[in-house]
């Protein structure tokens, strides 16, 4: 089965891709979605929208695990976090049905064993479920790689972890 | 020139278009796309990415003004409700670059010309300015007409109001 990883955010949205049979898991590729503040929002948001579409048809993914926003305390910055996402989740949605949602901490747990990891450990762990060489950059790309992994091992459970 | 208002939400999403030379308006339509807490959220940013993609095609305004979001106190409706924003933005985006965004204190300030106004107050001047029998329902309906009587009148000073 192919994972997609979404990472949400509004200047980076990290993605990352996996090929898993729910123990081991392979690294197919990952990287971000970047918009620039120096562009309005609207048209920050249309790059996601096209670029979360672009990734959908490239990469066919089976099935789609975002991270659970973390909410700002800045209502302005709030505001245009949930609404990047509240495309990316619209762009799925047109995709597949099958979207799911780890908190940081199931992320954690899934992928270190322990809910209060650090950045460190988490990615150290990806690395090496992956095996791969190089920690894939930026954060919020391995971040969406973590989240990726963590669906994959949720197995037959995953289905308490649906977007609702 | 022809505008369309939004009054943004994830339940009721109003809209409202006019046909407007800067003094006098016409009404042309009015409703709002309606989301049901049944479906999946995902699902629902579907609904209002679809319904207003067909806004858009069906009445071809020339510019688009958003009512700005009121902030609940309710952080998980909160970012549904950004994230609904969200999604209509994305879609008038890949429509046009004219967006605006005026405050709900803005809209009663440019239809009852006193920012105190209650709803009632908005709504009877919309249904006076427009020479129309009855008031929009629903009342999200009448808000996103209110928003668009609002950027008809702006005027040459509408560029401020452009959503950055």
């Amino acid at each position: 089965m192919r994972i997609l990883g979404i990472d949400p955010g509004l200047a980076t949205m990290g993605w990352g891709v996996i090929e898993t049979d729910g123990y081991r898991s392979k690294l197919v590729n990952y990287g971000a979605i970047i918009t620039y503040p120096r562009d309005s929002f609207p048209t920050r948001l249309g790059s996601i929208d096209k670029g979360v579409r672009a990734l959908l048809d490239t990469f066919k993914p089976d099935e789609i695990a975002f991270e659970e926003l973390f909410f700002s305390k800045n209502i302005t910055t709030g505001i245009q976090v949930a609404g990047a996402r509240g495309v990316a989740l619209a762009a799925c949605q047109a995709y597949t049905d099958k979207l799911f949602e780890y908190t940081p901490m199931q992320i954690k747990q899934a992928v270190v064993g322990y809910g209060g990891a650090d950045k460190h450990q988490v990615q150290s762990m990806v690395r090496m479920l992956l095996g791969i060489a190089e920690i894939p950059k930026p954060d919020d790309a391995a971040d969406a790689v973590a989240c990726a992994i963590t669906h994959a091992h949720a197995g037959a459970g995953r289905n308490q972890f649906r977007i609702k």
